[in-house]
């Protein structure tokens, strides 16, 4: 049997919480769904949609009777959001996120919510260099992976209950600590989204702003900084909830780029070629 | 009327000169093509595709009476093709290269030759991540840009042969002052290539070489890094021939992930938001 919510509550309706109500309301797994926001026109589309039945911009307004609350916005403001609401939330209400980082987070989180509620944290993984909810499908969730972080705190019910709703939506979820999953994901792709943003701005002061220039790159440019159109305030609030992991990722990145610098100084082709061939290796052992 | 050459010979039958020798091939554009090569195998394989009509692994054998030959090398092999060939070349004929350096090399190579023979710098603009005459295509330069390097020695008349050369395999020709082209590939192509490199060692090493972690990455990790899978046989020897340029650029791009380094150190997030929000603008301007 499916699992169904009586009332559920989307914070941010952009692309994965936009995603996430379109799948909830087609696949009929909430007798109603509510989004909270900040911008009409965004929720005035959702609407349009079919994603929500109904919104508001009063985030204190947006919890009454709902057994579902899912924090979709920015991971930054998860506190002032939850400040507001912590205390109007329903007995039982499960409260669930889909914030890129989760360790210190999911602490802050626990230590804000009531004991009559519940907390799981979750991380689905699908594709977010587009924004908002006009880029939103229902079937953003099908064959990804949504991570869930339960901790010592988590009840076993509720994470069954998360657990059942992103499987409904299409995904495979998977279980994960979460002060380990913000070490994974800052080599994974926190690393790569500082090194996407870092290419575009390095080439661009080197080419003098010229970005007609970039037309003779072949696809690679384009390629390898597509996720430098991710949205910034995103990716502002992961460096700033995941910054010691992701200080030691650029670290370490920072100390190959110096040996890559010394082989050539030296005209060290041998360690050129080894250092390139082992990436090309471990790159094309990635299924 | 279509450019035409008696006999092609093309060294190195790889991904580059294996579909230029099938353009050629295919679009009748020479009497005969001989491929040059030291793997039997693959110079079978070029017989058997219809890119080449006859092979020799001997340099110094395949240049009789030809009048166009082509270096498909990587270009740190240039040197030790031509102290075989130089001598060896009929009068009049033409040089030309793919060579993803221009700058310096094509100096050598000018130093290299006779007066008695034409030579014309070119690097065509098409995908590289995959090697070898299995990967080669007769369209692989359709509605690319091949950049033609022509120096003050340079021919006229060789100059307009190569580019009508280039423009009958699809191709749009672009003129470049060599040392230029090196500075702009620095940035746009070379950059991007070390930065993928390391990027792929560095996650591995975070990860301690545990590759079924990058499954997590939606797709981000793997398009930014598909670059890293080129041959590092090449990108050594862009390294030795690009490598002040290149040592430059890893120097630029060292300093903006500094800056973010600090602005997280800092817990600044302006600073962090301004400097993603530069990327993204200027992500969403390559056409």
């Amino acid at each position: 049997m499916k699992v169904h919510f009586q009332k559920v509550t989307i914070i941010g309706v952009g692309l994965i919480g936009g995603s996430l109500a379109l799948a909830i309301k087609k696949g009929g797994l909430a007798g109603a769904v509510l989004g909270i926001g900040q911008e009409t026109d965004q929720l005035e589309q959702a609407v349009t949609r079919g994603a929500i039945d109904t919104y508001t911009c009063e985030v204190s307004e947006g919890v009454e009777g709902v057994d579902l609350v899912v924090l979709a916005t920015p991971v930054g403001m998860f506190e002032s959001i939850l400040r507001q609401v912590a205390s109007k939330l329903p007995l039982g209400c499960i409260v669930t996120d889909v914030g890129s980082t989760k360790g210190r987070l999911v602490s802050q989180i626990e230590q804000m919510l009531p004991k009559t509620v519940f907390y799981v944290g979750g991380h689905p993984i699908a594709g977010k260099e587009k924004t908002g909810i006009e880029s939103a499908s229902m079937d953003l969730f099908r064959g990804a992976r949504c991570i869930l972080t339960p901790t010592p705190y988590t009840d076993a019910q509720a994470l069954e209950k998360v657990k059942r709703l992103w499987r409904e939506v299409g995904s495979e979820v998977v279980m994960m600590e979460p002060m380990e999953h913000d070490r994974i994901f800052a080599a994974i792709s926190h690393l790569p989204h500082m090194a996407a943003y870092a290419l575009v701005n390095t080439a661009m002061d080197l080419l003098n702003q010229d970005t007609d220039l970039l037309s003779f790159s072949a696809g690679g440019f384009k390629d390898f900084t597509r996720i430098a159109a991710s949205s910034p305030e995103m990716w502002r609030d992961i460096c700033l909830f995941n910054g010691e992991n992701i200080l030691t990722t650029i670290e370490a990145y920072e100390a190959v780029l110096k040996r890559i610098k010394e082989y050539i100084r030296n005209h060290n082709g041998r360690g050129l070629y080894l250092e390139f061939e082992r990436a090309k290796k471990l790159r094309e052992g990635i299924s």
